[in-house]
């Protein structure tokens, strides 16, 4: 008996050795399709150059659905469609003006997205904050007929700047209706990037429902220096804001979503997906051309390897992330009503930096099991999968049996310099960290995919 | 007895649990220093805007010499001294011309470090081999009155991309003498860069003693894909070569040092480095601008910090590391005339990108002794302290009683684009990246003086 169970083991023993040996050649292979024959720069490029910034709503997304739907169906993958989703309709109009009274200083400036316009220049004296606290303390009607500058810098000391976003950009989103409450008839803010800078940053702001819809602006870091400096030295100084943003009526539009069907478990879905949807100014390169190129690498390279997937491998590109996230909740409807079962979904939108790791939003048992491969990634600098954010697009499939949410982590100090700018081009991406994206993402999902997860962790 | 015994445990837990705890709130403001207050990107602004680059021998390098020694003498520092070396002088001379014959298709070239020049141009029929190897088995006399064409890749595949180098670099470095062994009378090489571009990398190449001195250029990625389609398209092509390069005799110049005398220990040093020569195009950004700030930016932070070290914690700015080492020997054996003992040494010539961890050159269980900070480290994503190269500068140190001579290795995805190009300039350093760099390397400087290193561990 005693031999019996230690010939068991070392079998057993032998063949978890030959599985990671086997393991271990599949994602070297894996790298090495990525790095040599790496098609996500070239499909950025293309996306960057052909198709450019894509608002959901503009001609721009229009176009990058059509483009999305006839590169996955060049792959030759088993099945490409369409899902339809209502999107808002936002136009930024000409380019705002925004300057320093009376010898009218330039300050650059983007208005924040469903902005109003101003209807020919607005002109008011600026009263400036320094955190989104000291607005909210501000008091009732102490700001009536001003222009609120809301001038909250990123916290520099967090190593994490996502950590440093996260701090910040309930300013963008609730400070216009905050200073409108108060009386103030147009708000401005430092923009939510770390490097001084003439690169304004554009990103959603949401009116408060009953509440007056006000001009809203970010300034560049080096505008809202200036500010600072002028209000130092004069004490009062009035600004003049101009733009013609306007809101529309809701379009159509639409994810586009292509798979690889399992082989053994076709109605149960492993998900890679990122933002189609840009913002208006640059190229969306690294937000989320950049995610989206990753995830389509994802199914060419199972495809090229010849990597049969036991599951569905489905590459979902999102629209409206930017500003609604209605393709993400259609998404979700859409899967509902399919009766998609969900292994896992895995969601790259920290853009095409260097890769670090793994963030999963899920059970404790669940990551433990997938950290067990860490050895495996840990040799292409992948150091952590531990506990932190999926994704905003793949949030909604959360309801389907607490599948593991994954979130890529791409090295993120560079990510601010570029985020909702008119910077965010190809030009300001590198072709092997780009492709490294790829092939860390691919690793892990074949590893899910040839494993499983385990429903009883999920939970 | 028992009850002594567990009370001292509890006691040496406790102190072991709060000495952990105090070098983590420790670690914590040298990133904080590093982050708010830090002055390595500007340092590195001045050296790239006002002296720019600075080849050993050159004006450049001695405006670098004067400048190194003001700024280390402004921050007050126990100690700032030059240490005299001569280094080669080479000259460029005027902007090197290749072209394809007959048409005149511009190849974008630079010559490599200690070429001749051409004395008037050189024309002549290239023959291309696609690795060092295929040119070391050509046949005696075969390249006779030809220009080799040394057409080896860098491997794509290698994650660390210093791996991809070391693969090539004596491609570069003998790749000359071999071709005029052959009978060659020019050698053009495909740089050794992983992107396609137009930016030619130069970098140091000796003639081997007695043989002939043939001109020697490095060709961009995208001139020597240029020029093997064209050897494609018709078989047997012909370029031009013209360089007006020239090799002098040594000149002197200096290495220029800083220290913070120990507390307790003033006559054992720990050394933090980079080089202050730089190749004669760009600015040397990053090779090696960003390492000599970060090694000065150490010591500015221990000083503004109010850290005392224990051990003297010495900053030299080596001369002369891309093209003979004259510094590194130099500095070795000013140190052994001190008669100083050496804890550690630190280099940092791999970078201003975003931190990744560090290897040590040194005995395993040095490494492993090393080791047990890695838990300080990695909440600043320094995921590894393991075995691998020092640095070149430190190198000489070895001898000094073996002390770990530890390499700061940030990610090396993008190093290649710029290095030794026109390309590696200010704007390619991202201030975030380099203030993370000076903070890590300040970090582990810090624990390696708190604790010291013991003797026993490191032979």
């Amino acid at each position: 008996m005693k031999n019996i169970a230690l010939t068991f083991c070392m079998i057993l023993g032998f063949t978890l050795v030959q599985a990671q040996e086997n393991d271990s050649i599949q994602i070297r292979k894996i790298f090495d399709e990525a790095l040599t024959q790496g098609q996500a720069y070239e499909n950025l490029r293309y996306l960057c150059k052909n198709v450019g910034d894509r608002l959901s709503g503009s001609a721009g997304a229009k176009k990058a659905v059509r483009w999305s739907v006839a590169k996955m169906e060049s792959y030759g993958f088993d099945e490409v469609w369409l899902e339809p989703t209502m999107v808002p309709k936002w136009d930024r109009g000409k380019k705002e003006k925004c300057e320093i009274l009376p010898e009218g200083t330039n300050l650059e400036a983007l208005a924040l997205g469903f902005s109003v316009g101003t209807d020919g220049p607005l002109e008011a004296e600026v009263v400036q904050f320094s955190t989104m606290q000291a607005l909210r303390d501000a008091p009732e009607e102490s700001l009536k007929g001003k222009i609120c500058f809301l001038d909250q810098a990123m916290n520099a000391k967090l190593i994490d700047t996502f950590s440093a976003y996260g701090g910040c950009s309930g300013a963008r989103v609730r400070g216009p209706s905050i200073a409108a409450e108060k009386g103030a008839v147009g708000f401005v803010m430092r923009s939510l990037g770390l490097r001084a800078d003439d690169f304004p940053h554009t990103g959603v702001m949401y009116y408060a429902k009953g509440g007056d819809s006000i001009p809203a602006f970010a300034l560049s870091t080096n505008a809202a220096h200036e500010l600072t400096k002028q209000i130092e030295k004069r004490g009062v100084v009035s600004i003049r804001m101009e733009a013609s943003c306007k809101n529309y009526p809701d379009v159509e539009s639409n994810n586009v979503v292509c798979q690889m069907n399992g082989t053994e478990f076709p109605d149960q879905i492993i998900t890679v997906g990122g933002h189609l949807d840009s913002w208006d100014v640059g190229e969306g390169a690294h937000d989320d051309g950049a995610g989206i190129m990753h995830s389509l690498e994802v199914l060419r390279i199972f495809k090229s390897l010849g990597i049969k997937p036991r599951y569905s491998i489905r590459c979902v590109f999102f629209m409206n992330e930017e500003n609604g996230t209605r393709g993400a909740k259609a998404h979700a409807k859409a899967s509902a009503e399919r009766g998609d079962k969900h292994v896992a979904a895995m969601e790259s939108d920290r853009g095409g930096f260097s890769p670090r790791g793994f963030t999963v939003d899920g059970q404790s048992p669940v990551i433990e099991y997938l950290s067990q491969w860490k050895p495996l990634l840990e040799p292409y600098n992948l150091h952590f999968i531990r506990k932190g954010y999926g994704g905003t697009d793949i949030r909604p499939l959360k309801e389907f049996g607490n599948p593991p949410l994954i979130g890529f982590v791409p090295d993120s100090q560079r990510y601010f310099d570029v985020h909702h700018t008119a910077n965010d081009v190809f030009e300001n991406v590198n072709r092997r960290e780009l492709e490294l994206g790829a092939a860390s993402m691919a690793s892990l999902i074949y590893l899910i995919d040839k494993y499983g997860v385990p429903e009883e962790l999920k939970n």
